[in-house]
């Protein structure tokens, strides 16, 4: 699999942004580590997510690519299989339930793909998805379960060695474990004494319940603010990749959430949206540790000013900011 | 002056940060040119002002840091004379108005100066400076009128150059005239042919006035939301650099700035504040032309977030992001 993030690497230059590498004096003071934040909130459509998008997409046959591409997701997926789709002149459906934030649907459609509606309370967007593909000949782009998304992810990562050579530590957030798995991999071609922990809401802790006794759980429908983070479950491939590559799982507060996106917010001025403050949250709670040189996946940036607005307005933070 | 900003490059390496030059594909296209921005949001004390601060009171002789500094400002400046004085060892009071925002108050106190308050309606902060500085032997940090405050904050246009070489324009905002002149200084030291634009909100435009007729002319307490250009007038030392240096001095609406904050933040994840997103407001709403290689000094990004939310939730832009 690490040959095949290096391939993908290739693959989504020119295309991806090589995203920067941010650091604070106040946070290293404040955790006592040199921490390195790789802020794929800056990356196309606002989250890692292009990378596996491009990297799966391009590489299908013009054949392919005539019929058109269907996915699932009402989130930064479905505007990176949106934005890859224009880029390459595929058309793409979207399946996202009917009650999806309006805004997201908007984001869908300006990078000019097909919404097709589903009604969650009846039908699965999986086996909607699976439908439609057969009917039409699409081909399906899962968010995470999938060899070339998973090596596309990978590739912050790997920018993240090339650049800082030595890490003692990686922090990456968890939901299907696409970043996760695509990660691990690159941390342990690169560097194998690199510890690499999976960050998850402890309301949404089905991977790493699913890492401690080695037995796929799930969780349904968890009401973490980390939105990214909500998938029900590892998946058919990355729950094997997790098991072999990743070193620890721990989960933090919806309290410890909200404080790394105030602090990233004042401290840093960076829009980072809950799920892309997972790791800092591990490192500011002391969930994680710290200590040496610890990166950090900062996974993406998309989040509306009303829920910004609400999670800065939370807590004690915002009277001493 | 150029030699003073070339000397501030080096007296503030390894104090400053070397604060990252950020683009956007989406900006590009909107505009029609290659666009630039200078994120001093990403400075410590989340500014430019660091940068003068430093450069001045680094060069005091230790008699004077013995005495300790004052200054006025209830901003950024304020901040940034806190910090470097904790950093350099040397007492700092600053002269606040009563009716300073607690968070930013508390912001000063907490890099460790004393805040000394004062009724603005019966008193002028400068006067209350002056007095002091006379009863106590403390040296005074001016904000913006003050040769080695200019050439500090003229070494952020300086690192633009270094780093992209050529540029047909640069945009930067304009409060006194300090970040305004020590740029156009660089600009003119580095680039003759660029074309130095200051950009003012038309709530504010005392200094596009004075620009334009030569005299200078001042406002009083206007109600711009970008805070940081409230100051009344140009100063006695940058009115003639802004006269000499400048090659234009453009305006532009509230509503501008609100959609400038906006970009940044829905599509560049950067937390920027009113004032610093003057530049991008006048390339977003054509009031100066964009064509070719354009830099703009994104000049801070200290915003709470009930302001932040205040311009997210104005207009148009909240729908469609």
């Amino acid at each position: 699999m690490f040959e095949l993030i290096k391939a993908a690497r290739k693959r989504i230059q020119g295309y991806a942004n090589r995203t920067p590498i941010m650091t604070s004096r106040t946070l290293n003071e404040l955790v006592g580590a040199e921490v390195f934040l790789k802020c794929e909130n800056f990356q196309r459509v606002g989250a890692f997510k292009f990378r596996g998008a491009f990297n799966a997409i391009s590489q299908l046959t013009d054949e392919q690519r005539s019929r058109g591409i269907i996915t699932y997701s009402s989130g930064n997926h479905a505007q990176a299989v949106a934005l890859v789709g224009r880029l390459l002149g595929v058309r793409t459906k979207v399946v996202m339930p009917t009650d999806a934030p309006l805004t997201k649907r908007k984001a869908t459609e300006g990078y000019g793909a097909t919404v097709i509606d589903y009604d969650p309370e009846e039908t699965e967007r999986e086996e909607m998805a699976k439908v439609l593909k057969s009917e039409h000949g699409y081909t399906l782009i899962p968010p995470y379960d999938h060899r070339d998304i998973i090596a596309g992810q990978g590739t912050a990562a790997l920018e993240v060695f090339e650049e800082l050579k030595t890490l003692d530590m990686m922090l990456v957030p968890c939901g299907g474990g696409g970043l996760l798995s695509g990660s691990a991999i690159a941390c342990k071609g690169m560097e194998p004494a690199c510890r690499i922990v999976g960050i998850e809401p402890e309301l949404a802790d089905d991977a790493t319940r699913s890492f401690h006794t080695k037995t796929l759980h799930s969780v349904k429908n968890p009401s973490t603010i980390a939105d990214g983070t909500r998938t029900p479950s590892l998946g058919k491939l990355t729950f094997p990749l997790v098991l072999q590559y990743v070193d620890a799982m721990k989960t933090v507060s919806e309290a410890a959430i909200v404080k790394a996106v105030q602090f990233l917010f004042y401290r840093m001025k960076l829009v980072v949206e809950p799920s892309g403050a997972l790791g800092l949250a591990a490192l500011l709670s002391g969930a994680v540790p710290a200590a040496g040189r610890v990166g950090v996946i900062v996974s993406g940036g998309n989040i509306d000013g009303a829920t910004l607005w609400s999670i800065l307005n939370t807590g004690s933070e915002k009277e001493s900011a």
